[in-house]
């Protein structure tokens, strides 16, 4: 029913640098999200799937926060090559990333 | 394995208002974000639920577009009592409300 495979949103909320909650944009999650949707794009991939940025998604403590629908996998993704990994094993080969994800709270 | 039982995510894009494209924040879908957030946290959902804002989610031309994870279910929704109904007949009752769905466009 819904228009995407795949659908990941990046926390890009931004709080003063000084906020001790830190915030994900503080931490890099504008690039991570631009990588997203330039491999996303240069896989031919546009249209069946897409990535956005979102506002908080309250986990601003474990660092640039993303996660995929339509499974509702959260991740932890701090650098180009992981969201490269993310993208190639879970977006593409199905294969979720265990190592990187973050775990529900309760 | 999901945060939330329901994740609602409301494209706040905003273009110039001249841009023959429109965007949804030009359709009012800060308002619409908002009472999202006020309206889950008055009925005691926050936790369970979580309504955020995200970049543009490539709709812009019906109006303010909604799209409820994990099931994908798409709406545009240009008013406070149209919120208040996907609330409470998709979120809170599980019915989705099909007369303010938007449908693929394939």
């Amino acid at each position: 029913m819904s228009f995407y495979e795949k659908h990941v949103f990046v926390c890009t909320n931004r709080r003063d640098p000084q906020n001790p909650k830190g915030s994900c944009a503080n931490s890099g999650a504008d690039e991570i999200c631009q990588v997203f949707k330039k491999e996303l794009a240069e896989r031919g991939l546009r249209g069946t799937m897409r990535a956005n940025s979102s506002g908080c998604l309250d986990q601003c403590a474990h660092g640039p926060t993303v996660v995929v629908y339509p499974e509702g996998v959260w991740y932890t993704i701090r650098t180009t090559a992981e969201a490269k990994e993310v993208i190639d094993e879970h977006l593409v080969n199905g294969r979720p990333v265990e190592r990187l994800m973050l775990k529900p709270k309760k």
